[in-house]
């Protein structure tokens, strides 16, 4: 069977060149108590400190910018995400001037949806089911004439997440490793892409919940295995999807190993990132930190010394948080 | 009467020498979403990603490491404080081999007295008034021939608290006005040294709870006015201190002006800054935000144009955050 188009460093260039100016250089950070902990030096590349909260915007804005810049300026742009996608591309497209309509589960978060609605997109409701999420955008798309933006299988949108490693290599040029968690694999596929065609000599690690493994298995049988259509539950709500046709391929040739942690893991390494770092990742960031923290990281060789985690996103509920909301001063 | 020894800009650039390679340079980060509310260019200097989790570390490590160059070495330091200074005089004694004695009151959270444990530190228990506080300071000093540091009032620790302002002079050349919480006044005043000696032009703010507002009383009435012994309550329990001797003056002649701003507005700007920024600060550096979102500010005259926060600490006390621990995976 042919592979499909499956972008490459140059597209990775190109989008580079586009989202310039456009998206923040997120900071790297570090954190002696983290190092101590996973026994290495480890460097954390601040994606939760980009636009819209997380590093879809590159992909997103990449995807739009490239339909713009290919001479046909798209009547509307149509994605079906409750997350992070569906925020980016509501704000890529008002970065524009072009409508979004992001189709949504009426069960979604209304923290959710309000982030969505407040870059001015269009939320389309729709029953919580795959079905319905497709059939409704495949509709959205034929009423409004415009174009669906794949979260992780659109070439566009692998290629601009690819942009984070390209900062990586010049944030932190002593890395000998990248770890990213996976979902449909648009992050850690463009991150690969960049890496094993500038330093082929990088290690590039995918981090996945033992719950929702899809990545793992396929690269265990060598082939597509997409999770079964009731997966287990994972905190990490970003990374349930499965990989895709597009996202394979380059996952299968370019990734050198997929690393699965636990919920508890995934849990207590969100915590210390938020108590050591100050920094509000999703649980979803988590899952990287986790997987370098993790006893089979470790037994890795010494000489992957400077490990850089991705920490993809801050989009965190803070409903929860009453306490900062109710309680009145308290004494010390 | 004399005015006790005041810190000048030669003492905040030594402080900047014996600190170099030994604190973080913080970053400088941005927000568009705080930007719109503000309707200024706003700059925060990201203090809470120092070490320790304040901006404390720079005082302590500047006084500790006076006392090592001027060849007395120590024998010991001391201090009474269960927060943030507490915990990075523990920090600095430690990089220099040299014990520490935390008096901490008996009722403080232990999670505090965790963290300054957890930097070697003895911790010595007092009861909770500050007779008591003093008291146990002495006896202790006394005891183990160790040298008391005040969290606010020694003038190394002011002058090593002003080298935020070198820094933010660096990397923020266009700022207009720098804005920080004050309690004790230690790094108000430092800040005030270095930026009046070299650009006078830029403001200085001092921002302070309502319920703990002595420090504005003291410059309305140009006498120093502590509070009265029992204050009303703050969320922003890191300010709660009064100004002092060595402080005041300081303040009084080169603080612009000192913004109050009431508990809701705390808690707003620190929500906002954890949903927006991803910053997990705590409500005292929301005091210098929620100044810079208020009424009063907004009527400031539009070319104060570039605003440096100072986003001062992130040592919230997590175990309320129950969710992330607590929480079975949940369906989106
Ligand atoms: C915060 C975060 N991290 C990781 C991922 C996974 O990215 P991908 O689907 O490209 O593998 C997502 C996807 O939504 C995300 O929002
Ligand atoms: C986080 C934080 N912000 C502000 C302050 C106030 O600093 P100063 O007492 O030097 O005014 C403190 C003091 O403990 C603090 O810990």
């Amino acid at each position: 069977m042919a592979e499909p188009a499956r972008p490459g460093l140059r597209d990775v260039r190109e989008a580079e060149r586009r989202l310039r100016e456009r998206v923040h250089r997120t900071p790297v950070l570090t954190c002696t108590a983290m190092d101590s902990l996973a026994r290495r030096s480890l460097r954390f590349k601040c994606e939760l400190l980009q636009k819209t909260g997380s590093f879809k915007i590159r992909g997103a804005l990449n995807a739009v910018r490239s339909l713009v810049e290919g001479g046909e300026r798209p009547r509307a742009v149509v994605t079906h995400s409750s997350g992070n996608h569906g925020q980016a591309l509501a704000c890529a497209a008002r970065a524009e001037g072009i409508p979004a309509y992001i189709v949504v589960p009426r069960t979604a978060p209304h923290c959710k949806q309000d982030a969505i609605r407040s870059y001015g997109a269009t939320l389309v409701p729709c029953e919580p089911s795959d079905e319905s999420r497709a059939e409704t955008a495949a509709r959205v798309v034929r009423e409004t004439g415009g174009v669906m933006v794949h979260p992780n299988q659109e070439p566009a949108v692998i290629a601009g997440q690819g942009t984070i490693a390209l900062e990586v290599l010049e944030q932190v040029p002593e890395v000998n490793a990248v770890v990213a968690p996976v979902g449909g694999g648009g992050m850690i596929a463009g991150i690969a892409i960049a890496i094993k065609a500038l330093r082929p000599d990088v290690k590039v690690f995918a981090a996945e919940p033992c719950n929702a493994d899809d990545c793992y298995q396929s690269k265990l049988r060598g082939e597509l295995t997409p999770s079964s259509p009731h997966p287990r539950e994972t905190i990490a709500d970003a990374v349930r999807t499965n990989i895709g046709p597009n996202t394979w391929p380059i996952i299968r040739d370019l990734v050198d190993d997929v690393l699965t942690v636990t919920e508890e893991e995934i849990k207590r390494a969100t915590r210390l990132v938020w108590e050591r770092m100050k920094l509000l990742i999703e649980p979803t960031a988590g899952v990287g930190v986790a997987a370098v923290l993790s006893e089979r990281f470790q037994a890795f060789p010494r000489d992957l010394e400077h490990v850089c985690i991705v920490l993809c996103g801050g989009n965190v509920d803070l409903s929860s948080l009453t306490w900062l909301t109710e309680r009145p001063g308290t004494a010390e």
